[in-house]
C-alpha cells in the first residue's frame, strides 16, 4: 500500500492565487482523502479561504511568506529576490523530501529557472521539458516539449522521447507506449536534420516503446500516438494552435444553435450531446504539465485555471508520484545516453 | 479594362489528374468567361474529360505530353528526368509569357525545385515560401512560411512579411494588411533571436504594413491578423495542427447528434445552421496556395482536393495576376533590402 502524499503548493500563484489553489486542494483530498498539504503563502490572504472547508483545514500546513514571484517578472528577477517565495519554499519542501510533489500556477519562466535550480536536472540533462495533455478521439496523448526549449538536438528529441513515455506510464497507465516524432511531410527524405537523426536512433534502438516514426501534426487529434515529441517553439505553437481552433469552432457551433429559432430548438434537443462534446475539449481537465528531467516532481498549473482546473493538476502530480516516475526515468536516461554515447549527444547552439 | 488571362495547368499533376482539373478548369470558366487555357499533359487522357465541356473545349489547348513528374518523385530526381514533363512545361509558359500563371497539384518538392529554375527567384530571394489561406472568425488570413523553408533567418522573415502583405493585398483586398509575427509568449523577452530581431525590423520600419507585434498559436483563428509569418517548420505544423483539430471536432460533433433519437432531432433542425459550419471550414475554399518570391506565379493545389479545390486554386492565381502582384512584391523587396542593408541579411546555415 502506497504512503500518504504530502503536496507542496504554491498558494499565491495564477491569476486568483488562494481563491483558486485552496478549493482545488479541496477537490483533491475529496479524490484521495489520505493527502496532506503545505501551503506556501500568505497566511492572512490563504486563511479565509480555508474557512469554507474544514477537512482541508485539518489535512493542510500553512506556510508563511510574505515574498512572491509575480506574473511578469522576468525569471532572473524571480531568482534574486525570490528565495523567500511562495514558489522557491514550495519546491524546496520537494528537494527536501517534506512533500512528495508541487504544483504552481505561476510564473512558468521563474518556476523553471527555480526548479532547476531548486530539484536540479537528472544526469545528462541541461534543462527540462514541458510536457502536456492533448485530447485525441481515441483519448489522450502526451505531448513535449511545449515551449521550455527553442530548438533540440537530435540527442534531446531522444531524451523528451523517453521522458514522455515516462508521463504516459504514469498518466495513461500504458506500459510501452506508442511515440511518435511530430514532422513535416511523412517520407524520410524530408525534415530538419536533428529530426531525422532522432528518428534513426529511435528505429534503431530498442527504449522500452512503441516507435511509430513521423507524424504530422493532423494525426495528433488522431491519437496515432500516445507521446508526440516536438522541439518547443513548434510544439507550443501547435497546442496553442489547436487550442485556437477548438474555441473558434465552439464559437462557430454557438452561431449554427442561434441562427434561426428552429436551430435553437435543435440546440435543446441535442443539448445532452453537446454538453458531452464541451466535456470532452474542457481544457480544465487537461491542466497540469509536468517538467520532465528534474530530480523531482513539479507541475505547473495554467495560470487562469479554476478549482477544478487546479485540482487536475494536483492528479497529473498525484499519478506520477504513485508510479515512481522520477526514478524509472532517471534509469532510462542513464541506460539512453549509455546506448548514444556521450559525444553523439553534445549539444548545438540552438 | 484587364487583358483576358492565359492560364497555365498541369493536368497530369495530383491523385486525380484530368478527372479533377480538367472540370476544376471549366468552373473557373464559369466564374471568368474571358479566361483561356493551356492543358499540358497526356491528350488522351485529357480528352475525353474534356467532352463534358464544351465551352471549355473552345478556350482551351492542349499540348501533349508523355512525361509526367510522380508524386512520389524525389526533387532531384524529377529534375534529371523532368524537363519535358506537364509540370516542367506548365511552368515554362509562365517564363515564357503564354500564361499569367500556372497551377499544379503535383509532388510540392519538384514544384518548388522547378519552379526556382524555370521561373527564378526575385533579386535577394533565396528560396521562395509557400503562403496558404486559413479560415478565421473575422473572415480569411494568410499563413506563410508553410514548409518551403525550415528555420528562417531574420530577413527570411521579414521577407516573408512582405510576400505575405503582398498576398493579402491580391486575395483579401486590403492595402495596409495587419502583419503578425508568430512567436511563444507575447512578452517581448520570450522567443528565438531571429524572430526578436525580425520583430525589431519590422518595428522600427515603414514597410507599407500595419505591423502587430507578436501573435501566439490561439490568436491566428480568431483574425488578430491577416498575414501570419513564421518559419515553415512550425507553420506547417501549425497549420496541419488547425486541419486535425477542425477534423477532430468535426467527427465529435457528429456523435454527439448520433447519441440519441433526440439529438438526431435537434441535427435535423439544426440542419441549415450546421450545413453553414461545415461550409466555413470547407478546405476546398482554402485551396491554393502560391509561391511567393519567384518572377512569375505558380499555385500549389493540394494534391488530394476535387473539381471545386482545384477551381478555388485557379482564383487564387487570377487575383494575384490581376493584382500584379509580382510587380508590386518585387519594389517592395527592393525597397526592404534597401532598408535593411545587404549585410544584415546574410543567411545562417539553418
Amino acid at each position: 500500500m502506497p504512503a500518504p502524499r504530502t503536496i507542496s503548493l504554491d498558494a499565491m500563484g495564477g491569476d486568483a492565487g488562494p481563491a483558486v489553489v485552496v478549493p482545488g486542494a479541496a477537490i483533491a483530498l475529496e479524490r484521495h482523502p489520505g493527502l496532506r498539504f503545505l501551503l506556501f503563502g500568505n497566511a492572512a490572504r490563504i486563511n479565509p479561504h480555508l474557512e469554507a472547508h474544514p477537512a482541508l483545514v485539518e489535512r493542510s500546513r500553512i506556510v508563511h511568506t510574505d515574498a512572491v514571484v509575480e506574473m511578469r517578472d522576468k525569471p532572473s528577477q524571480a531568482l534574486r529576490r525570490g528565495r523567500s517565495s511562495s514558489l522557491w519554499l514550495s519546491l524546496e519542501a520537494v528537494q527536501k523530501g517534506d512533500a512528495d510533489f508541487m504544483v504552481s500556477a505561476g510564473n512558468t519562466g521563474a518556476l523553471m529557472a527555480m526548479a532547476k535550480l531548486v530539484l536540479t536536472t537528472m544526469r545528462g540533462i541541461d534543462r527540462p521539458a514541458i510536457a502536456g495533455q492533448w485530447p485525441t478521439l481515441r483519448g489522450t496523448c502526451i505531448v513535449l516539449d511545449l515551449g521550455a526549449n527553442i530548438g533540440a538536438t537530435a540527442g534531446q528529441l531522444t531524451e523528451f522521447a523517453m521522458m514522455g513515455a515516462a508521463m504516459a506510464r504514469a498518466i495513461l497507465h500504458i506500459e510501452r507506449p506508442r511515440v511518435g516524432l511530430l514532422n513535416i511531410g511523412v517520407e524520410e527524405i524530408k525534415g530538419i536534420e536533428e529530426v531525422r537523426q532522432a528518428n534513426a536512433w529511435l528505429k534503431e534502438n530498442e527504449f522500452g516503446i512503441e516507435y511509430c516514426g513521423f507524424v504530422e501534426g493532423d494525426q495528433i487529434g488522431q491519437g496515432i500516438a500516445d507521446v508526440i515529441v516536438v522541439e518547443g517553439f513548434a510544439g507550443n505553437i501547435a497546442l496553442k494552435t489547436a487550442e485556437g481552433t477548438a474555441k473558434q469552432m465552439a464559437a462557430w457551433i454557438r452561431e449554427a444553435f442561434s441562427s434561426s429559432p428552429t436551430a435553437k430548438l435543435g440546440g435543446l434537443l441535442a443539448q445532452t450531446g453537446l454538453r458531452a462534446l464541451k466535456d470532452r475539449m474542457d481544457p480544465r481537465r487537461f491542466n497540469g504539465g509536468p517538467f520532465l528531467g528534474l530530480n523531482g516532481i513539479a507541475i505547473k498549473s495554467h495560470g487562469g485555471t479554476d478549482a477544478l482546473g487546479f485540482a487536475s493538476a494536483i492528479e497529473v502530480g498525484h499519478e506520477m508520484a504513485e508510479s515512481r516516475v522520477i526514478e524509472r526515468l532517471s534509469s532510462d536516461l542513464d541506460a539512453l545516453h549509455g546506448k548514444l554515447g556521450e559525444p553523439q549527444r553534445v549539444r548545438g547552439s540552438s
